[in-house]
Order: C-alpha cells, then structure tokens, then sequence
C-alpha cells in the first residue's frame, strides 16, 4: 500500500517550526508495512491544497491529512478536500450539539465560529475526537482513502490510536512490521558501521537502520511476516548486533544513558554524588531528569571556580599549582574529595576545556579529564580529546562518564548487559 | 515570486529523520519576500522524483531542491530532473577533474563512482560546492528557475550564501524583508497575546509572528519595502511591542536568558552561584552554557538530599523538621547558605518537587519555591505552581530563578531593559 501525508497550515512553511506530526503517522505505518511515498506541506489556501490533492489522488491508496482542521476561516481542509473530491459539504446539527456539549463541560458557551467544525463532506465517516473540538473525518475516494486528522499532537496521537491503526491492522491482514532497538554509547559511528557490516550482509541491509546522535546511537532492526516467524528475525537480528557491537549497547529499548545508570545504581543498591568544573552540572542534570532518583542520586558540587575545587572538595592548592585544574590528578582528588565529602558510595568527577577560549597547546579546547572514584578508590580514569563546539564537548563529556560508570557497575554486578544474552567481547569506546 | 521546496531522500520519510534544510532556504526567501507556498520530500525515486517536479513547475517561479546529488545510485536527483524538464545529460570532464582534485587534497583517490557528481543537465550552470564534493546546478525551464543543492546542511548553507541569496537579490530588485526579534522571559502565551493585541491593529496581523516555548517567547516583526522606510517601520513596532509588553523583554536579538544573565553579571562585576535540589544542577549547566562564564559564576552545589542541605549549605536540621525541605525558609537558607559558603555576591536557590512522584496536597507537584540571595540579604522569593510534566517544572523552575535574578540586577544597574529605549512598565510574570 503506497501512501503520502500532507499537513496543512502557513505556519508549518515558516523559518521555525516543522511538520513534526508526519513522525507519529509514520510509525503508524511502518507497522504495518504500508509505503509512505512522499510528504508535503502547504499552506492556509484552499486552492493549493485542493491541487495538492489532486495530484496525490492517483499513485496513493491511502493519504492522512493533519490540520486545518479549527473553526476560523483559515481553517480550510475540509472545503478544500471536498473541492479535490468534487463533493459537497454541510454542517450536522447533531455534530454541533457534540461540540457544543464539550464548550459546556468547561463551563463555556460555544463560540458560534465553531459551528463550522462540524462540517462534513459527502460520503465521509465522523471520526469522533476525544481530546479535543474537531472532529476527524474518513472518507474512500476510488481505490483511495483519505484521512482528515487534527493537527494539534496530542490530539492527533489519540486519532491515530483510536482511527488509524485499527484501520490499517483490518486492511492489512496482520501483516505487522516490528522494530527492535539497540541504544549504544560512546562509538564512533564509523566503528559501529564496521563492527556491524556482516549484520547488513546476513539480513539485508534495509532491515537495518543507523541513527547516531553524539556519543548515542540507535540501531532499530526490524522484521515483518507473519508473528512467530518475524519475532524469530527481530530475536536473531538483536542477538547478532548484540555479539557484533559488544559491551558498548546499553538498552534494548528506548531510553536514556542516564535511566539505564540509574537502574544499575538500584540494583547495586548504591549512592553517587558528582563533582563537575567544565561540564556545569551536566552530568547531575542528566541523573535527575530520572523520576525518583532521588534514592540514589545525592547530589553535586559544581565547581567551576579552583576556589571552590579547594574549599568544597578539599583539592589542595599545591595539586592544583603543580598540575593544573585539568589534569588527571585534578579530576582523581575532585573525586575522591566528592566521595568522602559529600557522603556516597560512587563519585564522578569532570574537568576539562570547553571551549571555545581556554584552550593551550599543551591542553588543547576538548582536553577532559574524567575519573571515578568507588569504595576501593580511583577505578578509572580517562582523558579525552574529541573536537566540536561547546555543547558538544559537555555532552560527549557526559556521555563517557555514565559510560564509565555503567561498566563498573555491570563488573561489580557480574552482569554483562542490562538485558541482552550472550555478548561478544565489546573493544571499550 | 511564488516558491517550492523539494527535499530528496528516503532518510527522511522514516520515523526519526526530519527535512529541516527548508528552514534556512525558507529564511532566504523571507528575507526577500518570496513567497513559499509549499514543501514535500520524495525518496531517493526516480519516477516520484519527476512526477512531483511535473506538478511544481507549473505556478512556481522558484523551486529548490536539496539532496540526491551524492554518487551513488540511490542519488537520483539529476537524472530525474533531467527527465522531468525532458533534456539531455552529460558528464562533463573538468568537473570530474575538479572532483578528483579535491580527493587528492585529502590524499585520497577519487573512487570512480564519483564521476556521476560531475553529470550536467542540459544548459545548466555549475554552481561550485566549496564544501564538499557536490557540485550544485542552476536552471532555467520556462519562467521556472531551479537550483538544485547538496542535502548535508554544512554544505548547503554555503550554497545558499554563495549562489541563492545573491540570485535573489539580482532579480527581486533590493525588495528585502527584514525582521527585528524580541525575547520575553516567564510570560503565558495567552497574556503577551493580550498584551500586544493593539499592536496587530496597527501593523496588521501578518506582520508580526509568535512563536512560544515554556517560558520563552519569541516575537518577530518583520518589514519589507525600501530600506529607509523599512528600518523605520521595523523600529516603530519594536518601539511599540517593548511598550506593550514590558520589562519582560529580555533581549532584541535571538539570544538565551541565561547569556543575558550573564552579561548583567559581567556588567555589575558581581559573582553568582546556585543552590539546586529539584532542577538538579540546570541552573548552573545553563548559566556555563556561555563562554566565558566562569567570569561570574563561581559553581553550585546541588543538594538533592536533605543531609547535603546541611552539609553543603548549613540548613538546619530544625528548619528542615518544621517546614519541610519544599518550604520558603529552606529556599531562604539554601540561598544564604550557598553564598556565604560558596562565596559570592549572590546566590539562586530552588526546592520543589518536580514529579511525577512526591506530591502531597499542601504541596503539590509543580511546587517550587525560589529565593535570591544578595549582599543585601534575601532580596526576592517566588513560590511557583506550573502544571507538566518533570522536565517542565524543572525548566520553568530554571527560567523563572533567571529572570529574578535579571529584573534585579537590571534596577541594581538602573537599566530598565538590555537594550531598549523607552518601556512600559511591564507586570511581574
């Protein structure tokens, strides 16, 4: 089934925002298989739309439309849909009772604008919207059918789990596309296209998807077919990227760094603290964006200034003389006087040059120390080096640090992955 | 001139990757007043490629493609062009050499399949890309121009200034648009709506665009026409928008709170540090964001649990037992606490509970509590009870604790706005 997606308003084809709803509707597809063959976006104008549409109409079988969809006069999907079709259009009384009934539960009266949403072209079906005043529409033109979604996301995500995966799961007969995600740390993206090259060769290389991100990539592998034999491909493909990639995969889900560390760290029933000079509080941001992790997350000292690497961390002035504030004898006494000082089990500690002044020869913008402190002492330590912006040294430096961390704590476990089953040996990052 | 965009690539009908190259082709064409009217994205097909340029040519005076000019055979962007406009198409041996050239630079041999960047559709020209190996092409079918561009984004904004901003200032006459920006910190989106309502009414609706983020807000004027009358007319809304919203205005130009925080910082040639337990250190990763911000901001200490409130900060144990750890007091102590402590002229700290756990009915979640500590003692509280979702309530905490910080040091300075002329007196948010 070929499909396209067409989202409708003039602010969408602004210098800002994008069409970020296409997303959602696409993994809708993706699902099941379905072929999205090209997206668009036009404006508030009834007349491109309609010609858009037109154009759309033969090739498609199925086409979602998002937006346009409100009670203004810019509001123009419905018309311009019923133009394409060449069909007519009329408001339902008792659609209008529905809309204004929603008006009443707020404890407001229906603006008489809103009538309009109540619009509905011939031959169509009511989508009925739980989460909002415009109702969606469906409607078969020929071999083709639309949908009429609205374009607020929430909404939308509601259309889609109540009107189009159903539909797509009857017209489809079962025929499900799964996707299994491995989330992986620290690789360079070209080491991970190398490590995992035979995967592409065993499984074909459009059921394999790379998606790197700085210090993060997503390798999605998926399968379609019928249950038992597409669940056997995705456990395949997983176990096979798993001993190809090594300890460096993380989760076998979508999720963050931060969660996964957090999950180790309840597990081992253990506290960390950090002390942070170039990163900021990076590294304590990332932990407490985690819900509840308060249970083993202490808290941080940042300290930007050498004053407060001396005062709040008991880093001596001579240490600091001698070796400078970025240096790995710096970042071990950061994190062993984090450790005693404020009270855990585990301390992390970063310093380095961000960029983009600062930087010496000798320590050059991107130089970060980094080092973990645990029960037994400074376990390791690592410097690096990596080019970029600002932003993108404070991130990688926060990359590898949980990173450090996660593979002592998987040692200390005596797990070897936090969900995966037999793993190859993974060259550090 | 009415305008399209064509993105060419499979990447970017999956469920991850977005076509935001359009963005800055969209600016250009706001810049000089063309009128996009829309934009679509095809994958790396041949046939689809063609049929979509088919449907565009006609009422578009402009199109621009990105994309599909790569080497390989999934790179179909010029034979399909050639297709759709029914010419011929030709390697051309001195690209090919040029190619070659910039692979030897690298030290590097030109793989053969290369030699497919240097194909040429029939009366085109070259449009040489600096940054990369793919040569660009501008053509001319009928009263259509196209330019097609390479789609990694390094590349692309070269060929926008090199080749697309000068083509469009040579054939639409000096007309440019220009837009003046205004950065509003903590104000709902429905008050500054309200605000500024007479300020549609004067320079009509479309002249002045709103675009929201959790307490931030950007507003862009923007002007065309000559450019004495232009500038005048930019600087009568502007004038005019400062005085309808306020000291809420933050900046006049695309800016972050936390860069102008710092140049008020820098200003008064004062020191700042945060005491954090709900945001978890996003204060202080904001404010060293900005290069050079270990000029005034010393560090902070993140104090998640109620022992490092003590440790850290010297809240008492009693205060803590009476209050609660969520309470003004604490706020209060934490921000005493951290400034004598850490030693610096001032200090922002913030308690609350961010969610989705810990709520109670006297305090909720979304509860936070605020308190700046100056040379003068605590000079300001806030108690804040945003709706969301954790990172939410965290960010607004970290946005709210900047501007408190901000309208401060301003009547410290006796500014009344960073840049600003004349303003009204805008309510606290």
């Amino acid at each position: 089934m070929k499909a396209a997606i067409l989202a409708v308003g003039s602010e969408l084809l602004g210098t800002v925002r994008l069409d970020t709803n296409s997303l959602a509707i696409t993994e809708a597809f993706e699902r099941h298989g379905v072929e999205l063959r090209r997206k668009a976006v036009v404006g508030d104008s009834e007349e491109d739309l309609a010609a858009e549409l037109a154009g759309l109409l033969s090739g498609h079988q199925l086409i979602v439309l998002t937006g346009g969809l409100g009670p203004t006069s810019d509001d123009i999907t419905r018309t311009a849909v019923a133009r394409a079709l060449g069909r007519g259009i009329e408001i339902r009384e008792e659609l209008v009772g529905a809309i204004a009934a929603r008006f009443h539960q707020m404890g407001l009266e229906m603006p008489a604008v809103n009538r309009r949403q109540a619009e509905v072209i011939d031959g169509a079906t009511v989508l009925t919207n739980a989460r909002g005043t415009a109702p969606g529409l469906r409607l078969d033109a020929g071999p083709t059918t639309l949908f009429l979604f609205p374009g607020v996301p929430w909404e939308l995500d509601g259309m889609i789990g109540e009107y189009l995966l159903p539909w797509l799961a009857e017209h489809l007969d079962g025929d499900l596309r799964e996707t299994a995600v491995l989330k992986v740390a620290c690789l360079p993206e070209s080491t991970l296209e190398e490590r995992i090259a035979p995967a592409y060769g065993e499984f074909g290389r459009e059921a394999i998807t790379v998606l790197a991100r700085p210090g993060d990539i997503e390798v999605r592998a998926s399968a379609g077919g019928p249950e038992a034999e597409r669940r056997e491909r995705l456990g395949a493909m997983t176990r096979r990227l798993d001993a190809l990639i090594g300890r460096a995969v993380y989760a076998h889900r979508d999720t963050t760094l931060e969660e996964v560390v957090g999950e180790l760290l309840r597990r081992a029933g253990v506290t960390l603290v950090t002390a942070e000079s170039c990163t900021g509080g990076l590294v304590a941001e990332r932990l407490t964006r985690v819900p509840g992790s308060s249970d083993y997350f202490l808290g941080a000292a940042v300290t930007y200034s050498n004053e407060l690497k001396m005062a709040l961390l008991g880093v001596s002035p001579a240490l600091l003389g001698a070796h400078g504030a970025v240096s790995e004898e710096v970042a071990a006494a950061m994190a062993l006087g984090a450790r005693e000082r404020l009270g855990a089990d585990y301390a992390l500690a970063l310093t380095g040059v961000a960029g983009p002044g600062g930087g010496t020869e000798e320590k050059p913008v991107g130089t970060v120390h980094i080092a973990l402190a645990s029960p037994e002492g400074i376990t390791s330590h690592r410097r690096l080096g990596y080019p970029g912006d600002r932003q993108r040294i404070r991130w990688l430096s926060s990359q590898v640090a949980l990173e450090m961390l996660r593979r002592h704590l998987l040692s200390t476990l005596g797990t070897e992955s936090p969900g995966a089953g037999t793993l190859g040996e993974g060259a550090p990052a």
